[in-house]
């Protein structure tokens, strides 16, 4: 059995300067979307020990760009990527594609750092995992959450015993405006492609497995979601092996921003991470007390986090430690959200062990 | 269909006078215990256009303590109580009596105030509601949270469209500390007990029935509840008749105070109430900045909620018009909670349908 | 050199049962306004050990009402007042009479409770304090914000050394709407009318005498009040003994409610107050988060802080020790709001010690 | 005149992506101490049409490293630098040699960006200004805080109208630690170094002049403080050309971290910015509710304000538009704190016109 929260020990801390030195953490960057463009800045310029030496991505104009901008070289194909002197790949093309990168990447002898999902087929992903696991390699799922200061303190007062024996948890996870229904068509559906960041959070702050799972969903934002296939807006409640009950709610709108708060309750108390707002400031007048909109959107929101969880990737490789967020904790969402999914359909609760 | 906040219009407000006038509304009070000689002197002191002329118990010195403390007459029996000259009865006896003295009130023609819940038994239930019907008496359950002003400026802006189509709705209720475990062996269960004020408080700021409950239960706080045959921690997945979704958390223990938070979210918005502190007051250290626990417990919390419920009871008898919580919302929690009783044994989502 | 928060030791709490006990200290009403009336309720029927036995007003109906009301005798004349067998006064008669009805109490050997301000004039306030002294009965002085939980909590973080050395004091003290003009002309000026509670507040949570203050004023919210000589906004800035510094700042209309915060801040850290608002509800929408405005107004936000002046006052004299607000805490402000106007007629400090 | 907030109007916001084209604003930091560096970083990676084209630093090791980490020449004098084809000069040498670099860089031709104060003399900082007025160059000042989201947010609401006619201010600005007193021997004091920016926050959310001044100061945390000439806490009331009234309260130490709030009261409400927490987490339990400190330190916090000052400077100079922080804005605040100097020296309240 995982342990969820295995890489939350230990201080992470982010700084201002990447290092120059010699021995700096080099990655390369596969895929230069807007993820990948992140991370490889985040690489080039934010990240303490790190040193980005190269990108890729199938459309060559965008890895031009990149590289140009941050003056690395840009390579023509996957190949010629793994052939760069590197430690480390940071797989961010499309999720299709992530357990071939992976694979050779593995092979190539790199450690990794991976986008989630790994993948939406599940023996795609145990493929992929037994590959790094040949070559025993270094790997990281990029849930980036788990590195949010809010959210981290949550899983830290838990780990801490300041909420004594975890009874409920309760995840409020809703986007500011749905994406475009032809990017839904191959999402994956918003179990896979939403809530799997809060499956991964409730394995996270809770620190136990999900053993049962019973979904319920809407369409509440936009028909087209509905026609084409899919939902917007969705409870799932879940059972823990530890007895843990948690509840995800979930909508691809919330009309005052970005939402996303984890509140874990138990016998000793309750720890709960908030939003932050626009701008910190409240103008009162007879109409009342009033606050502007949450912040918008996710780049913004977790902008520390997805530095973070750099600094602990590059922690861990240069110091021959296993990273924080295993090929297990990017597995288990997945069977989970399969196990959401089949219970949708079904109206009857899953068990996570039927679906494995 | 009952329209569940049919009740919400009209500015209900409290005022420090009760009346004297002869136009006042005379009330009597069945039963002196905790809850009873709280209404009591309430209509007694506090509620304007209210005037208490008795009380009664079947433990007669409880009867006779208030009587003697608001200076009113204390009867020897039911029969006396209702021979009264009054308009209306209070019933807040215990509640395997309620059905009774309902039956003998409004067969006297009395206006009707019943505490929750009516009955643990639905036959009883739909025999006192039976009653109430055939003498056309006005009748009010005293589900007391609905007047609270913080949960009601919730299923306001819902009435008033402030949070658009509703489609989540959470709820979060832990009481600080459990009762003793032979009070829970005659609760009727954690459900009858306490979630009942959240199965009404879901159909209240959600303005729609519930159709399915799917319910999960465990004994977190005391092994001795559990043998005792009941839960002390659940989590309820309701589905209304309009497709949002209801959560409940309870706990029959949180350390930090008595939690009591409703969220309604939908396609407009969100509209949330929050807890009230002991103090509002923080202390900020090098520690970090700290408040003091959760105002607690009920007759504290909700004391505003129990005179304004008694301001629209006494509004609505003196205009003739009807009580804003019907019989049919005092029926409607009963049967989602023998809904969510057999949920938690079958371990499947029940629809309310196959309960009633 | 008094010790302005002597009396913040104890646990003082508020029940809802008053005693009809034998030994419970009786109390007469003298002056039956606004103020006198909740008074005489509150001894009538919620401070436990007070037991209300007779009232007075120069406006023999407004006594008649309250009489009836609460079921205790009217009488005719102050002499009548005091000839009743009684333990205590409550002064609550128009300021200029104070002290007049203090000596003839204090020769009658009663308790006194008197209204803020003791007199508009330094010799009356010696004079009735005095009398007080001579006859040696016990006497405590209305301020009644010195109980609210949350202003409470401060003094009593300050005192426990959670603040270290006390270094700044923020005091906020703005009412809704300002009074009648007419009632502001017989006010005794802002400073007096309402400053004075800040001023008070000032040492009591500091725990340190005024030497020096300095004020500025404006008239902002109506000209009529400029034109009645006096001013509707002010800021205040104060010297302690200790060294610390305590800003006021008032205004007699704040748009969005009662705004009443204090905040210590020291060598430890920082202790603050906040408001209450209407209701304790958040309406999230696409324009922002939105809370109602503040509760409004003092008879509201102060009421626990009036019942448990009460519970103070009754716990001293049945028990023989000093109440907690002495004459000497009523003497203080006083005089800091003869040094405050002093300042804003001669735009320069004013040494506390130059007005004594 | 100077309107103060003249500068707020229009949209500023920080992107990720600074700009290559041949149209971007060319700049060249002089001093690339802590605050130098980090201008350079922002500019060569985070601001928009901005490009970093040298440094230089009498320390030439620092410089060096910079120019090395941005890939940019490090220059050997001033002279060089402003050699360089640049557009604009970023000046964050010691703040005795602002002058100096300011007059020379107009002399060349450059707008201007200098960091607070631009000089402990009077005499000087005319003298700078007066070169900038000849040379007819953009110039603006490093206030900031005028950036930060909740500040501004603040001005916004009060240019708005939202807080009607302003009539009373308060700022909180205390620091978590204070710096090492060798830096407060040459810090200009108090009043010059920390309170300026308050100085200046004062002018800018009120949009209105200081004409008055009254001081008091204290030292409190550390008596090497005192003993190097200095205060450590003070507390400044001032009042503004429209009436307005002013209170600043300053403590070299606060043990729950940066203070930072700013709060404008008026006829219409209120209008206030509160502080960012290190994690936004509450753990509630039997003790109460604990939040984390507040955010430390102003790198930290103000890291988006520091980014969009050079977003507004960038977009001056760019479009020919005076800057938001003009040489006046520069130089008012310096005025003040020589009158809140004479007035803590002095005991008495001190015109700003007695000091110009």
């Amino acid at each position: 059995m995982v342990k969820p929260n295995a890489g939350l020990a230990g201080e992470l801390m982010s700084t201002s300067e990447p290092s120059s030195s010699n021995d700096a953490v080099r990655v390369v960057v596969a895929g230069t979307g807007r993820i990948g463009a992140m991370h490889a800045r985040d690489l080039a310029r934010r990240v303490p020990g790190a040193r980005l030496v190269g990108v890729f991505d199938v459309h060559a104009p965008a890895a031009e760009a990149v590289a140009a901008e941050l003056d690395v070289p840009a390579v023509a194909s996957l190949d010629d990527l793994l052939a760069l002197d590197a430690d480390a790949v940071a797989i961010c093309t499309s999720t299709d594609t992530h357990v071939d990168v992976m694979v050779a990447a593995a092979e190539a002898g790199r450690a990794i750092f991976c986008e989630k999902p790994i993948s939406l087929s599940l023996a795609e992903v145990d493929h992929g995992l037994g590959a790094v696991e040949a070559a025993g390699v270094p790997l990281q799922i990029g849930f980036n959450r788990r590195f949010d200061p809010s959210h981290r303190a949550v899983a830290e007062a838990v780990a801490a015993g300041d909420v004594g024996e975890v009874a409920i948890c309760t995840i409020t996870s809703r986007d500011p405006a749905p994406p475009p229904v032809d990017y839904i068509k191959v999402s994956g559906g918003l179990f896979n492609d939403m809530t799997i960041h809060d499956f991964d959070m409730a394995r996270f702050v809770t620190g136990s497995e999900v053993v049962e799972v019973f979904a319920k969903g809407a369409v509440k934002v936009d028909p087209a979601i509905g026609e084409a296939g899919d939902i917007d807006t969705a409870v799932v409640l879940m059972t823990h092996a530890n007895g843990a009950i948690t509840t995800i709610n979930n909508s691809r709108q919330a009309t005052y921003g970005y939402d996303q708060r984890v509140e874990v309750f138990g016998s000793g108390g309750m720890a709960a991470s908030d939003n932050t707002h626009e701008a910190n400031t409240t103008v009162a007048t007879a109409a009342g007390y009033g606050r502007p909109p949450l912040q918008n959107f996710f780049l913004e929101r977790y902008a520390q986090s997805y530095l973070d969880q750099w600094v602990a990737f590059v922690g861990a490789v240069s110091t021959g430690t296993p990273p924080p967020v295993t090929g297990a904790d990017g597995r288990a969402p997945l069977v989970i959200g399969l196990a959401a999914k089949r219970s949708l359909e079904t109206g009857a609760p899953v068990l996570v062990a039927d679906v494995q």
